[in-house]
C-alpha cells in the first residue's frame, strides 16, 4: 500500500475488519482507546527519551530504531483509526477544519521560526 | 474532504504546507514530536478521564463533547502526519505491515470476545 | 520503610545516590524526566486500559496485578523524586501551595459529588 | 511544610481529606486515576516540548516556568498519593523494593555513564 493511492476509509476498512473478526468492538468504547492511544504515544516516546533533540533524528536513520518508531507510529494510527470507526469521524474533514483554527491562531507573519 | 476520496498523501501536504510557512521544521525533530503526539492524546483523555466507559460512548453523542473530541483526534493525527513527513514514513505501508504482525501476534480463534 | 516514618527527603536521597553512582545525571534534564514520567505513567494505564473501571477496582486485589501495578506507581514515584532533586523542588510545599489552589477552584459546596 | 521532616502518611492524609469532602472517591478507582495521573504528567511536558534538553533545564530558572513546572509535579504526586489511599499501597516501601530491582538491572560496572 501507497500514502499516495490509499485513502483513509481504506485505513479505516483494514482496522474495522480486524476488530470485528476479533469481536473486540465490546473494550472499543472511547475511554479505553483514548487511553490505548496515549499508551502507544508514550511507547513511541520511550524510543527519544534519554537522546538530544539532533541524537533523536539522526537515530531514526538506524534501520532498528527506524523500524520500532515506524511500528509505534502505526499502532498510534491504528488507535486513530479504530476512534474514528467507533465514532463515525470524518478523519479528512476534522483535520481540515482543525487546520482553520490553527491558521487563525498562528498567523504566519507573526509565528515565523517561533512560538 | 471526505475519507472516502482523500488520500494520506494531500493530508501529509496540508500539514507540510503548515509547518514550512511557519519555518516550524526546527522543532520537529523525532523527539519532540513523539512528545507533542502524547500531549494531545493525553487532552482527548482528559475528556473522558472521570466517566464510566459507557458514559463516554454516550458522552459522544453530545454536540460540544464530540466537537472537542473530534479537535483532539486531529490534533493525534496532525503530529502524527508531522512525523511521518519529517522522517519519509509511508504510512499505509506501515500500517500493512503493522496489521501482519497483529493478525500473527491475536489469531482469531484464540482471541474472539477477549484479550 | 513505612510511609508514616519516611520522610520524603529520604526518598529523595535513595533516587539521588541510584543516580550518581551510575553517573546519570546527564540525562537527567527536565525535558527527558518529563518524558520517562509520561511513560511510567502511561504503563500504569496499560494495565487496566480494556477494563472497566469496576472490574479495575477489584482487578488491584489480585496479587499479580497489584503488585505490576504498585511497581508502576514507584516507577512514577521514582522520576518525580529524581524530577525533584534536578531542579531543587520542595516537593511538600508544593502539594501543600497547589493544595490551597485546588481548594479554591473546587470549594466544597459547589463540588460536592460531582465535577 | 519541608521535604525534610513531612513524612509520606502526611502528604497521603491532605489528598484523603480533600477527596472526602468533596465525596469524589466515587470518581478515584485505578482506572480513572492511571488516567489522571499520565494527562498531569502530559501537561509536564508540555512546558518543554519545543525546547532542546539544555533549554529545557534553564527555562527552569525563569519564574514563571519554575512554577508552572512545580504546579504539574504537584499534581502528578497528588494523583500518586491518591492512587495509593485507594489502593492501600506503602509507597515508601514500594519504592525501597523497585530500587532493589533497578540495582540489579542496571548494576553499576556495566550501566556507568550511559544506558
Amino acid at each position: 500500500m501507497n500514502d499516495r493511492s490509499t485513502t483513509i476509509t481504506e485505513l479505516k476498512k483494514i482496522v474495522k475488519d480486524f476488530v470485528e473478526e476479533r469481536d473486540w468492538s465490546q473494550f472499543h468504547n472511547a475511554k479505553n482507546l483514548s487511553m490505548a492511544l496515549t499508551i502507544e504515544a508514550g511507547e513511541l516516546m520511550d524510543i527519544f527519551k534519554w537522546n538530544t533533540t539532533q541524537e533523536c533524528d539522526s537515530m531514526m536513520s538506524e534501520k532498528k530504531t527506524r523500524q520500532d518508531a515506524t511500528d509505534e507510529l502505526a499502532d498510534i494510527m491504528i488507535y486513530a483509526l479504530a476512534f474514528s470507526n467507533r465514532n463515525n469521524i470524518n478523519i479528512s474533514r476534522a483535520i481540515e477544519k482543525k487546520m482553520i483554527k490553527n491558521r487563525k491562531k498562528y498567523p504566519t507573519e507573526k509565528f515565523k521560526g517561533h512560538f
